[in-house]
Protein backbone atom coordinates (compact mmCIF):
# COMPACT_ATOMS: atom_id res chain seq x y z
CA UNK A 1 0.00 0.00 0.00
CA UNK A 2 2.71 2.49 0.75
CA UNK A 3 5.49 2.17 -1.34
CA UNK A 4 8.28 4.70 0.41
CA UNK A 5 7.83 4.84 3.98
CA UNK A 6 9.38 8.77 4.25
CA UNK A 7 6.56 9.65 2.22
CA UNK A 8 4.18 9.80 5.36
CA UNK A 9 3.89 12.89 8.18
CA UNK A 10 2.99 12.12 11.55
CA UNK A 11 1.73 13.98 14.64
CA UNK A 12 -0.48 16.59 15.01
CA UNK A 13 1.75 19.82 14.43
CA UNK A 14 3.62 18.29 12.14
CA UNK A 15 0.05 17.30 9.49
CA UNK A 16 -0.90 20.87 10.85
CA UNK A 17 1.68 22.35 8.93
CA UNK A 18 1.40 20.33 5.90
CA UNK A 19 -2.58 21.24 5.72
CA UNK A 20 -1.52 25.26 6.29
CA UNK A 21 0.76 25.30 3.49
CA UNK A 22 -1.81 23.69 1.48
CA UNK A 23 -0.97 23.92 -2.49
CA UNK A 24 2.39 25.64 -2.15
CA UNK A 25 3.50 22.75 0.17
CA UNK A 26 3.94 18.69 -0.29
CA UNK A 27 0.82 16.40 -2.53
CA UNK A 28 -1.16 15.42 0.60
CA UNK A 29 -2.51 11.93 -0.75
CA UNK A 30 -4.89 10.49 2.61
CA UNK A 31 -5.41 12.22 5.60
CA UNK A 32 -6.06 8.71 8.24
CA UNK A 33 -6.94 9.45 11.66
CA UNK A 34 -8.01 7.19 14.87
CA UNK A 35 -10.54 8.72 16.57
CA UNK A 36 -12.04 12.40 15.77
CA UNK A 37 -10.97 14.15 18.96
CA UNK A 38 -8.28 16.32 19.20
CA UNK A 39 -7.87 15.61 15.42
CA UNK A 40 -10.97 17.29 14.43
CA UNK A 41 -9.86 20.83 12.92
CA UNK A 42 -7.26 18.82 10.98
CA UNK A 43 -9.90 16.46 10.04
CA UNK A 44 -12.46 19.66 9.23
CA UNK A 45 -9.46 21.52 7.22
CA UNK A 46 -8.44 18.49 5.13
CA UNK A 47 -12.20 17.83 4.01
CA UNK A 48 -12.14 21.40 2.85
CA UNK A 49 -9.33 21.05 0.68
CA UNK A 50 -10.88 18.13 -1.00
CA UNK A 51 -8.21 15.61 0.76
CA UNK A 52 -9.60 12.47 1.18
CA UNK A 53 -9.66 11.48 5.15
CA UNK A 54 -10.11 7.97 6.21
CA UNK A 55 -10.94 6.43 9.93
CA UNK A 56 -9.03 4.04 10.66
CA UNK A 57 -8.07 1.61 14.39
CA UNK A 58 -5.37 2.48 16.10
CA UNK A 59 -3.89 -0.54 15.48
CA UNK A 60 -3.81 0.59 11.42
CA UNK A 61 -2.32 3.77 12.60
CA UNK A 62 0.88 2.20 14.90
CA UNK A 63 1.46 0.46 11.16
CA UNK A 64 1.11 3.26 9.22
CA UNK A 65 3.35 5.15 11.40
CA UNK A 66 6.18 2.56 11.25
CA UNK A 67 6.18 2.44 14.92
CA UNK A 68 6.24 6.59 14.99
CA UNK A 69 4.41 8.50 17.88
CA UNK A 70 1.29 9.59 15.74
CA UNK A 71 -1.17 11.46 17.81
CA UNK A 72 -3.76 9.95 15.92
CA UNK A 73 -2.83 11.18 12.60
CA UNK A 74 -0.99 9.91 9.68
CA UNK A 75 -0.43 11.62 6.54
CA UNK A 76 0.66 10.02 3.19
CA UNK A 77 2.23 12.57 1.25
CA UNK A 78 4.01 13.16 -2.08
CA UNK A 79 7.78 13.21 -1.94
CA UNK A 80 9.83 16.38 0.24
CA UNK A 81 10.31 18.39 -2.71
CA UNK A 82 14.43 19.47 -2.06
CA UNK A 83 15.38 22.30 -3.86
CA UNK A 84 18.58 23.67 -5.76
CA UNK A 85 21.09 25.47 -2.94
CA UNK A 86 21.36 28.76 -5.35
CA UNK A 87 17.78 29.17 -4.40
CA UNK A 88 18.51 29.40 -1.72
CA UNK A 89 20.07 32.68 -1.95
CA UNK A 90 17.41 34.45 -3.89
CA UNK A 91 14.97 36.76 -2.65
CA UNK A 92 17.31 36.64 0.44
CA UNK A 93 18.66 40.31 1.83
CA UNK A 94 21.00 38.31 4.35
CA UNK A 95 20.85 34.25 3.76
CA UNK A 96 21.02 32.79 7.25
CA UNK A 97 21.07 29.22 6.02
CA UNK A 98 22.10 25.59 8.30
CA UNK A 99 24.91 23.37 6.85
CA UNK A 100 24.49 19.98 8.05
CA UNK A 101 27.60 17.88 8.42
CA UNK A 102 27.48 14.06 8.85
CA UNK A 103 24.46 14.45 11.25
CA UNK A 104 22.74 10.98 10.64
CA UNK A 105 20.13 10.69 13.54
CA UNK A 106 16.53 11.97 12.27
CA UNK A 107 15.34 13.24 15.60
CA UNK A 108 18.65 15.60 16.11
CA UNK A 109 17.88 16.55 12.59
CA UNK A 110 14.25 17.07 13.00
CA UNK A 111 15.35 19.61 16.57
CA UNK A 112 17.55 21.64 14.12
CA UNK A 113 14.76 21.77 11.86
CA UNK A 114 12.61 23.12 14.56
CA UNK A 115 15.35 25.59 16.44
CA UNK A 116 16.60 26.66 12.44
CA UNK A 117 13.09 28.10 11.72
CA UNK A 118 12.32 29.53 14.71
CA UNK A 119 15.05 31.10 14.94
CA UNK A 120 15.01 32.96 11.46
CA UNK A 121 17.16 30.69 9.33
CA UNK A 122 16.20 30.84 5.80
CA UNK A 123 17.34 27.68 4.83
CA UNK A 124 19.11 24.42 5.24
CA UNK A 125 21.51 22.42 2.93
CA UNK A 126 21.73 18.30 4.11
CA UNK A 127 24.74 16.14 2.08
CA UNK A 128 23.12 13.35 -0.10
CA UNK A 129 25.54 10.83 1.86
CA UNK A 130 26.46 10.55 5.45
CA UNK A 131 23.31 12.71 6.85
CA UNK A 132 19.49 12.11 7.78
CA UNK A 133 17.36 13.37 5.01
CA UNK A 134 13.60 14.25 5.67
CA UNK A 135 11.64 11.48 6.58
CA UNK A 136 8.55 11.06 8.81
CA UNK A 137 10.78 10.79 12.19
CA UNK A 138 12.54 14.26 10.97
CA UNK A 139 9.21 16.01 10.00
CA UNK A 140 7.47 15.22 13.42
CA UNK A 141 10.41 16.09 15.56
CA UNK A 142 10.75 19.62 13.44
CA UNK A 143 6.73 19.89 14.26
CA UNK A 144 6.41 20.63 10.98
CA UNK A 145 9.18 22.90 10.21
CA UNK A 146 10.41 20.92 7.49
CA UNK A 147 7.20 22.38 5.52
CA UNK A 148 8.41 25.94 6.05
CA UNK A 149 12.04 25.61 5.90
CA UNK A 150 13.50 25.49 2.49
CA UNK A 151 15.83 22.79 2.21
CA UNK A 152 18.45 21.69 -0.68
CA UNK A 153 21.00 18.88 -0.82
CA UNK A 154 24.37 18.61 -2.15
CA UNK A 155 27.14 15.97 -2.79
CA UNK A 156 29.96 17.47 -1.71
CA UNK A 157 29.79 20.15 1.22
CA UNK A 158 33.67 21.48 0.77
CA UNK A 159 32.38 22.74 -2.91
CA UNK A 160 28.94 23.76 -1.61
CA UNK A 161 30.88 26.00 0.78
CA UNK A 162 33.03 27.37 -1.67
CA UNK A 163 30.03 28.27 -3.53
CA UNK A 164 28.79 30.10 -0.89
CA UNK A 165 31.75 31.94 0.08
CA UNK A 166 32.00 33.15 -3.68
CA UNK A 167 28.45 34.02 -3.37
CA UNK A 168 29.66 36.47 -1.04
CA UNK A 169 28.35 34.33 2.39
CA UNK A 170 29.90 33.85 5.03
CA UNK A 171 30.82 30.40 6.24
CA UNK A 172 31.02 29.80 10.54
CA UNK A 173 32.15 26.16 11.67
CA UNK A 174 30.90 25.28 15.05
CA UNK A 175 33.73 23.35 17.46
CA UNK A 176 33.67 21.88 20.81
CA UNK A 177 37.00 23.97 21.54
CA UNK A 178 39.22 26.37 19.84
CA UNK A 179 36.84 28.67 18.26
CA UNK A 180 35.30 32.40 19.04
CA UNK A 181 32.37 32.94 21.09
CA UNK A 182 29.75 33.41 19.05
CA UNK A 183 29.12 36.71 21.04
CA UNK A 184 32.76 38.11 20.05
CA UNK A 185 31.94 37.65 16.29
CA UNK A 186 29.82 40.09 13.94
CA UNK A 187 26.99 37.77 12.67
CA UNK A 188 25.13 40.30 11.27
CA UNK A 189 26.08 39.53 7.76
CA UNK A 190 25.03 36.97 4.88
CA UNK A 191 25.97 33.82 6.81
CA UNK A 192 25.98 30.03 6.94
CA UNK A 193 26.41 28.04 10.10
CA UNK A 194 27.94 24.67 9.37
CA UNK A 195 27.06 21.93 12.95
CA UNK A 196 28.69 18.29 12.59
CA UNK A 197 27.54 15.06 14.37
CA UNK A 198 27.90 14.92 17.87
CA UNK A 199 30.10 12.42 18.53
CA UNK A 200 32.65 13.64 15.47
CA UNK A 201 31.80 16.70 14.47
CA UNK A 202 32.85 18.45 11.55
CA UNK A 203 35.23 16.71 9.53
CA UNK A 204 38.86 17.97 8.86
CA UNK A 205 38.04 18.97 5.35
CA UNK A 206 34.91 21.02 6.26
CA UNK A 207 36.22 22.98 9.47
CA UNK A 208 39.56 23.99 6.79
CA UNK A 209 36.92 25.52 4.65
CA UNK A 210 35.22 27.88 6.87
CA UNK A 211 35.90 31.91 6.89
CA UNK A 212 35.92 31.58 11.02
CA UNK A 213 35.14 28.98 14.15
CA UNK A 214 32.72 29.32 16.86
CA UNK A 215 32.95 27.61 19.97
CA UNK A 216 29.75 27.53 23.21
CA UNK A 217 31.52 27.29 26.27
CA UNK A 218 31.14 24.29 28.26
CA UNK A 219 30.95 25.21 31.90
CA UNK A 220 29.57 22.24 33.13
CA UNK A 221 31.49 18.69 33.68
CA UNK A 222 29.92 17.68 30.23
CA UNK A 223 31.84 18.47 27.20
CA UNK A 224 28.81 20.22 24.90
CA UNK A 225 25.55 20.42 24.04
CA UNK A 226 23.07 18.70 21.99
CA UNK A 227 23.38 19.69 18.28
CA UNK A 228 19.25 20.84 18.46
CA UNK A 229 20.22 22.66 21.21
CA UNK A 230 23.91 23.90 19.70
CA UNK A 231 21.95 25.21 16.31
CA UNK A 232 18.95 27.21 18.82
CA UNK A 233 21.86 28.81 21.04
CA UNK A 234 24.08 29.95 17.73
CA UNK A 235 21.01 31.01 15.83
CA UNK A 236 19.55 32.99 19.06
CA UNK A 237 23.16 34.88 18.93
CA UNK A 238 22.67 35.74 15.34
CA UNK A 239 19.29 37.16 15.92
CA UNK A 240 19.77 38.52 18.84
CA UNK A 241 23.02 40.32 17.46
CA UNK A 242 20.70 41.27 14.93
CA UNK A 243 18.22 42.75 16.57
CA UNK A 244 20.46 46.42 16.56
CA UNK A 245 21.79 47.90 13.80
CA UNK A 246 25.53 47.81 12.89
CA UNK A 247 27.64 49.93 15.02
CA UNK A 248 25.87 49.74 18.63
CA UNK B 1 16.02 -9.17 39.83
CA UNK B 2 15.37 -5.29 39.63
CA UNK B 3 12.85 -3.80 42.14
CA UNK B 4 12.86 0.04 40.54
CA UNK B 5 13.22 0.21 36.51
CA UNK B 6 14.46 3.32 37.66
CA UNK B 7 17.30 1.96 39.22
CA UNK B 8 19.29 1.55 35.82
CA UNK B 9 21.59 3.75 33.94
CA UNK B 10 22.10 3.20 30.29
CA UNK B 11 24.21 4.44 27.58
CA UNK B 12 27.95 4.58 27.47
CA UNK B 13 27.91 8.62 28.50
CA UNK B 14 25.92 8.29 31.24
CA UNK B 15 27.67 5.46 33.02
CA UNK B 16 30.93 7.19 32.17
CA UNK B 17 29.54 10.34 34.49
CA UNK B 18 28.26 8.07 37.06
CA UNK B 19 32.10 6.32 37.39
CA UNK B 20 33.90 9.66 37.24
CA UNK B 21 31.61 10.64 40.31
CA UNK B 22 33.01 8.02 42.06
CA UNK B 23 31.88 7.65 45.65
CA UNK B 24 30.61 11.07 45.51
CA UNK B 25 28.01 9.66 43.96
CA UNK B 26 25.11 6.99 43.42
CA UNK B 27 26.18 3.55 44.35
CA UNK B 28 26.31 1.35 41.32
CA UNK B 29 25.60 -2.18 42.47
CA UNK B 30 26.44 -3.62 39.21
CA UNK B 31 27.48 -2.99 35.46
CA UNK B 32 25.85 -5.08 32.67
CA UNK B 33 28.07 -4.94 29.15
CA UNK B 34 27.51 -6.98 26.00
CA UNK B 35 30.50 -6.42 24.46
CA UNK B 36 33.78 -5.16 25.61
CA UNK B 37 34.71 -2.82 22.50
CA UNK B 38 33.39 0.75 22.99
CA UNK B 39 32.63 -0.12 26.76
CA UNK B 40 35.91 -1.32 27.33
CA UNK B 41 37.44 1.87 29.19
CA UNK B 42 34.24 1.76 31.40
CA UNK B 43 34.83 -1.75 32.34
CA UNK B 44 38.06 -0.90 33.40
CA UNK B 45 37.57 2.24 35.33
CA UNK B 46 34.76 -0.35 37.09
CA UNK B 47 37.06 -2.78 37.82
CA UNK B 48 39.61 -0.31 39.41
CA UNK B 49 36.64 0.65 41.44
CA UNK B 50 35.79 -2.59 42.52
CA UNK B 51 32.54 -2.49 40.78
CA UNK B 52 31.40 -5.78 39.81
CA UNK B 53 31.30 -5.83 35.96
CA UNK B 54 29.32 -8.85 34.40
CA UNK B 55 29.16 -9.99 30.28
CA UNK B 56 25.41 -10.59 29.04
CA UNK B 57 23.96 -11.36 25.73
CA UNK B 58 22.46 -8.41 23.91
CA UNK B 59 18.98 -9.65 24.38
CA UNK B 60 19.66 -9.54 28.23
CA UNK B 61 20.95 -5.96 27.77
CA UNK B 62 18.03 -4.70 26.09
CA UNK B 63 15.43 -6.88 28.61
CA UNK B 64 17.56 -4.87 31.58
CA UNK B 65 17.47 -1.43 29.69
CA UNK B 66 13.75 -1.85 29.29
CA UNK B 67 13.73 -0.61 25.78
CA UNK B 68 16.21 2.16 26.09
CA UNK B 69 19.20 2.92 23.83
CA UNK B 70 21.32 0.95 25.64
CA UNK B 71 24.88 1.37 23.77
CA UNK B 72 26.15 -2.08 25.40
CA UNK B 73 25.67 -1.20 28.93
CA UNK B 74 23.27 -0.86 31.96
CA UNK B 75 24.64 0.36 35.73
CA UNK B 76 22.49 -0.86 38.20
CA UNK B 77 22.55 1.84 40.55
CA UNK B 78 21.18 3.38 44.32
CA UNK B 79 18.39 5.54 44.59
CA UNK B 80 18.86 9.11 42.75
CA UNK B 81 19.85 11.72 45.70
CA UNK B 82 17.34 14.29 45.53
CA UNK B 83 18.57 17.24 47.73
CA UNK B 84 16.66 20.35 49.38
CA UNK B 85 16.21 22.78 47.56
CA UNK B 86 17.64 25.35 50.18
CA UNK B 87 21.25 23.39 49.64
CA UNK B 88 21.04 24.78 46.03
CA UNK B 89 21.85 28.21 47.41
CA UNK B 90 24.75 27.02 49.72
CA UNK B 91 28.17 28.16 48.46
CA UNK B 92 26.77 29.60 45.84
CA UNK B 93 28.19 32.98 45.01
CA UNK B 94 25.23 33.41 42.64
CA UNK B 95 23.45 30.66 41.84
CA UNK B 96 21.30 30.01 38.38
CA UNK B 97 18.19 27.48 39.22
CA UNK B 98 16.44 25.88 36.75
CA UNK B 99 12.88 25.55 37.89
CA UNK B 100 10.68 22.64 36.12
CA UNK B 101 7.24 23.70 36.20
CA UNK B 102 5.04 20.01 34.39
CA UNK B 103 7.77 18.87 32.09
CA UNK B 104 6.31 15.19 31.86
CA UNK B 105 8.55 13.81 28.84
CA UNK B 106 11.64 12.35 30.35
CA UNK B 107 13.32 12.98 27.19
CA UNK B 108 12.73 16.69 27.52
CA UNK B 109 13.88 16.97 30.99
CA UNK B 110 17.24 15.08 30.05
CA UNK B 111 17.32 17.25 27.32
CA UNK B 112 16.87 20.51 29.45
CA UNK B 113 19.59 18.89 32.54
CA UNK B 114 22.37 18.37 29.91
CA UNK B 115 21.89 21.97 28.62
CA UNK B 116 21.75 23.17 32.44
CA UNK B 117 25.09 21.88 33.34
CA UNK B 118 27.12 22.44 29.86
CA UNK B 119 25.73 26.00 30.10
CA UNK B 120 26.45 26.96 33.94
CA UNK B 121 23.39 26.29 35.56
CA UNK B 122 23.53 25.26 39.47
CA UNK B 123 21.21 22.92 40.43
CA UNK B 124 17.41 22.16 39.04
CA UNK B 125 13.98 22.12 40.60
CA UNK B 126 11.47 19.66 40.09
CA UNK B 127 8.01 19.46 41.92
CA UNK B 128 6.98 15.60 43.14
CA UNK B 129 3.71 15.65 41.04
CA UNK B 130 3.21 16.50 37.52
CA UNK B 131 6.81 16.58 36.37
CA UNK B 132 9.20 13.33 35.23
CA UNK B 133 11.47 12.82 37.97
CA UNK B 134 15.34 11.36 37.14
CA UNK B 135 15.14 7.90 35.53
CA UNK B 136 16.83 6.28 33.33
CA UNK B 137 15.92 7.97 29.96
CA UNK B 138 16.44 11.54 31.21
CA UNK B 139 20.21 9.79 32.56
CA UNK B 140 20.54 8.14 28.89
CA UNK B 141 19.42 11.85 27.21
CA UNK B 142 21.35 14.11 29.64
CA UNK B 143 24.67 12.08 28.71
CA UNK B 144 24.86 11.53 32.63
CA UNK B 145 24.51 15.57 33.73
CA UNK B 146 21.95 14.39 36.45
CA UNK B 147 25.00 12.78 38.15
CA UNK B 148 26.84 16.27 38.63
CA UNK B 149 23.61 18.79 38.50
CA UNK B 150 22.01 18.47 41.73
CA UNK B 151 18.21 18.19 41.69
CA UNK B 152 15.88 19.14 44.39
CA UNK B 153 12.04 18.11 44.40
CA UNK B 154 9.19 20.45 46.07
CA UNK B 155 5.57 19.67 46.44
CA UNK B 156 4.32 23.25 45.64
CA UNK B 157 6.11 24.95 43.18
CA UNK B 158 4.72 28.44 44.06
CA UNK B 159 5.91 28.22 47.88
CA UNK B 160 9.07 27.49 46.18
CA UNK B 161 9.60 30.44 44.23
CA UNK B 162 8.20 32.93 47.67
CA UNK B 163 10.98 30.82 49.38
CA UNK B 164 13.72 31.75 46.37
CA UNK B 165 12.32 35.20 46.59
CA UNK B 166 12.83 35.42 50.14
CA UNK B 167 16.63 34.02 49.56
CA UNK B 168 17.01 37.46 46.92
CA UNK B 169 16.84 35.20 44.35
CA UNK B 170 14.99 36.61 41.15
CA UNK B 171 12.84 34.23 39.40
CA UNK B 172 12.38 34.76 35.57
CA UNK B 173 9.42 32.92 33.99
CA UNK B 174 9.80 31.94 30.38
CA UNK B 175 6.69 32.57 28.09
CA UNK B 176 5.83 31.85 24.27
CA UNK B 177 5.14 35.66 24.21
CA UNK B 178 4.13 38.71 25.66
CA UNK B 179 7.79 38.92 27.91
CA UNK B 180 10.81 40.71 27.61
CA UNK B 181 13.98 39.70 25.20
CA UNK B 182 15.88 37.88 27.35
CA UNK B 183 18.84 40.76 26.14
CA UNK B 184 16.97 43.50 27.33
CA UNK B 185 16.75 42.01 31.24
CA UNK B 186 19.63 42.26 33.35
CA UNK B 187 20.24 38.87 34.01
CA UNK B 188 23.83 39.30 36.08
CA UNK B 189 21.77 38.13 39.55
CA UNK B 190 21.03 35.31 41.66
CA UNK B 191 18.70 33.72 39.33
CA UNK B 192 15.85 30.89 39.00
CA UNK B 193 14.57 30.52 35.42
CA UNK B 194 11.20 28.53 35.37
CA UNK B 195 10.52 26.51 32.10
CA UNK B 196 6.70 24.99 32.08
CA UNK B 197 5.39 22.49 29.15
CA UNK B 198 5.49 22.69 25.49
CA UNK B 199 1.83 22.46 25.03
CA UNK B 200 0.60 24.00 28.12
CA UNK B 201 3.41 26.56 29.35
CA UNK B 202 3.70 27.57 32.95
CA UNK B 203 0.70 27.82 35.16
CA UNK B 204 -0.54 30.84 35.46
CA UNK B 205 -0.31 30.81 39.27
CA UNK B 206 3.20 30.25 38.36
CA UNK B 207 3.70 33.05 36.18
CA UNK B 208 2.11 35.31 38.58
CA UNK B 209 4.89 34.63 40.85
CA UNK B 210 7.63 35.43 38.73
CA UNK B 211 9.64 38.51 38.83
CA UNK B 212 9.87 38.94 35.35
CA UNK B 213 9.05 37.08 32.28
CA UNK B 214 11.25 36.19 28.88
CA UNK B 215 9.88 35.68 25.09
CA UNK B 216 12.90 34.36 22.66
CA UNK B 217 11.31 36.02 19.85
CA UNK B 218 9.85 33.06 17.28
CA UNK B 219 10.99 34.55 13.74
CA UNK B 220 9.16 31.98 11.55
CA UNK B 221 5.84 30.10 11.07
CA UNK B 222 5.94 27.76 13.69
CA UNK B 223 5.83 29.24 17.27
CA UNK B 224 7.84 28.12 19.90
CA UNK B 225 11.39 25.76 20.41
CA UNK B 226 11.22 22.61 22.34
CA UNK B 227 11.73 23.11 25.75
CA UNK B 228 15.53 21.91 26.31
CA UNK B 229 16.68 24.12 23.00
CA UNK B 230 14.99 26.76 24.85
CA UNK B 231 16.45 26.17 28.39
CA UNK B 232 19.62 26.05 26.17
CA UNK B 233 19.05 29.50 24.63
CA UNK B 234 17.99 31.43 27.72
CA UNK B 235 21.38 29.95 29.87
CA UNK B 236 23.34 30.45 26.58
CA UNK B 237 22.41 34.55 27.45
CA UNK B 238 22.60 34.46 31.16
CA UNK B 239 26.40 33.02 30.53
CA UNK B 240 27.05 35.65 27.31
CA UNK B 241 26.06 38.33 30.42
CA UNK B 242 27.84 37.27 33.00
CA UNK B 243 31.05 37.02 30.81
CA UNK B 244 31.22 40.95 31.15
CA UNK B 245 31.47 43.00 34.18
CA UNK B 246 28.18 45.12 35.41
CA UNK B 247 28.01 48.20 33.22
CA UNK B 248 29.58 47.42 30.12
Amino acid sequence: MITNANNRVIGLRAVQALLAKGSAGRTIRQLFFAERGAARELIDAAKRADISTCQVTTAALDELAGGGVHQGVVALVGDYAYVDMHALLEDQRQPLLLLVDGVTDPQNLGAMMRAALVLGATGIVLTKDRCAQINATVTRVACGATEYLPCARVTNLVRAIAELKEAEVWVAGTVESGGQHPADVDLRRSLAIVLGSEGRGMRPLVVKQCDFLLTIPALGEIAALNVGTATGVVLYEVSRQRRSPPGN
